[in-house]
């Protein structure tokens, strides 16, 4: 049996590499990722784990977002090892290799790219990719080869289709169904698409004391009208998502009308259209609100991923695992994005969601029970040791 | 006479000593602050200075904003110093001293301070001062002594009443006031007052593609309409100016809702009353919004100093100075805050504006011309010749 109290404790464990002190954040590359990395790849070893071809492959990824949880991506990773552990130490043999993967960049928090690791392992990395820079002007290239890497070899890392039977990836649900229904796990449907804006608005910079207000091409004024356009847009249909989580103020004093902010748009749905529509409508908002302002404004598309489906085979093996549990049976689609995005352009990609606290996720509060932790375990375990291929 | 070509090339060379590549930001006791006064401190040696007792105070400032311009402070150093050559070289003694100072913090970009170097002088430094942080964490102590000066000093730098007769500042004017009438020089009546606040909206974080719209508690979406608010209230009346300059949203991820949003408030008026008006209105507008949408917003005074007079009896000699130089004479107040309102605790001041480009400011494209740099100047050491003390 996989262990719950392990992989919980492994969780604490990992949640220590941090770059901040007294919370959890470790970006893509960073020394903190290198130990994690080591940490897991030691557990991986310990498990008995060794290459080999065709597999099945189970993960997450080990990167987070800034000021995280310990459990987005790295409960995949620590409970796939867990699962082959159970099954090394009852010997059981499996007609199929597994591997575990520890993705990196999933949650493209430094770099402006994301996930680079899966998007590599599935085949989709170009290789201007390498040349993106971190806040600090550090490189992709630079950091992989800090981190101990090759760049070169990045272009050839994509599997041969064929050689990965399927991915399947737990990962806690990050919001609210799971929890507000008393269920501990649940079969994934489809991940949400998404659409990544940069914006940049342009007025003039000027004196706070000496311009009066008519005169004024404040930039931050403006792109306060943008932020509120993006939510109003994303009310407008209870299954559309947006968000600006980033916004930046040049030249940034308390004494100066700002003369330029760079803000960014995040939008979401469960279908391609809906989502494009919103898209859409921000566009032609911000627009008016420039035109009317007399500043300038540039939207600039920097990400999309369109709606991914879970494979239907796949589902249903998991879900036959989550009736062997006794757990009731929940389908729901994910809101937020996973590397199985990146993974289906290779293979088949199935994801079991596991209940977390309040639906609370990017958040330091995020929190699983060991119970549910366990029963994750279980059925993932059940779903590997029934894995049937795809006839 | 003082030497208007030398005046502008001086100003020139002081912009060479910038962090900003390609541009001008010179940060209160920055290595290139140090760099800057002493090239001051040579001119002022050059010109024939000595200390002296009583003084008529001249200068101006040599810190600068982000991106700024080159005039800006620096103006009014460099055209004092090039008076006291002009008397030099006449070698006209006069009944009593001169002090040229080049002070610093006026901008406060720095430590969240403002005007420390006038206020030392005028003995209005609080020994707490020291111990304020730049965005670094490197403390007024600290950098003090880095710039080569010995921070025990600082509180007992005042000087005393009846030391220095005056203090006369020559600036930009930093509005468009003069050059809509085609005036080079204006005499200052008041400086206008300013209150300062730094707001701090706390919500929820979470993650960008799971949590619905109306379960979000968005700091930033909330903050955004505060920027508006702000705007709002300063448009209510053509004296008021209202600005948001600085903005940050944490934790700052593309894919994360912002939880928590830091923003600054700046508003001023020529009136004490209608700012204290303004302040409250905005302060209610932040209470309401943030009750709407279910999260907390502090709101904290951090400066606040008000409207300063200028010396009648030192106007009226600026104003023979002006019309001696066969300029129209107008007189307007001060949108901009400058070191008079601190050095009006110790003496009476004095203000000559000198026309710029645009009433464009804090931005590299603050501009001004030659022949009016030579007006001003012939204005200012028309002045200190016929400088009478009060009766």
């Amino acid at each position: 049996m996989p262990n719950a109290a392990r992989i919980m404790q492994r969780c604490e464990e990992l949640a220590r590499h941090s770059e901040l002190a007294g919370g959890l954040t470790r970006v893509f590359l960073s020394p903190e990722h290198r130990a994690a990395s080591d940490l897991v790849l030691g557990w991986m070893r310990e498990a008995g784990m060794r290459a080999g071809l065709p597999c099945l492959m189970l993960g997450s990824h080990l990167d987070t977002v800034r000021d995280a949880g310990r459990y987005d991506g790295m409960l995949g990773v620590v409970t796939a090892i867990d699962c082959v552990a159970a099954l090394a130490a009852k010997d059981r043999r499996l007609p199929f290799a597994i591997e575990v993967v520890g993705f990196g960049d999933e949650e493209g928090v430094r770099f402006g790219t994301t996930m680079l690791g899966s998007r590599a392992i599935a085949g989709g990395v170009e290789a201007a990719v390498l040349g993106a820079r971190d806040a600090n002007g550090v490189s992709v290239e630079q950091a992989l080869r800090e981190f101990g890497l090759d760049p070169a070899r990045v272009p050839n890392l994509g599997r041969q289709k064929g050689d990965v039977l399927a991915y399947a990836e737990l990962h806690i649900e990050q919001g609210p169904v799971l929890e507000a229904e008393g269920l501990p796990v649940g079969v994934v449907t489809a991940i949400n698409g998404f659409s990544r804006l940069r914006a940049r608005v342009r007025g003039t910079a000027g004196h706070a004391g000496t311009v009066p207000m008519q005169l004024r091409r404040d930039a931050l004024a403006a792109a306060a009208e943008c932020v509120l356009a993006v939510e109003c847009v994303a009310r407008s249909d209870p299954q559309l998502v947006g968000t600006v989580g980033r916004i930046e103020a040049k030249p940034g004093a308390i004494n100066v009308i700002p003369g330029e902010v760079d803000f960014t748009i995040d939008f979401r749905a469960p279908g391609d259209e809906l989502r494009h529509r919103g898209v859409a409508s921000v566009k032609a908002e911000l627009a008016a609100i420039a035109g009317r302002r007399g500043v300038a404004c540039e939207v600039e598309l920097i990400q999309e991923l369109g709606v991914t489906q879970c494979a239907p085979w796949l589902m249903a093996q998991l879900e036959r695992a989550v009736a062997a549990e006794d757990a009731p049976l929940r389908k729901l689609p994910s809101g937020a994005g996973h590397d199985g995005q990146a993974m289906s352009r290779l293979t088949d990609v199935a994801m079991l969601f596991v209940r977390c606290r309040g639906g609370i996720s990017h958040n330091p509060a995020e929190a699983i029970t060991e119970a549910d932790a366990g029963i994750g375990a279980r059925t993932l375990l059940r779903f590997i040791q029934n894995f049937e291929l795809r006839r």
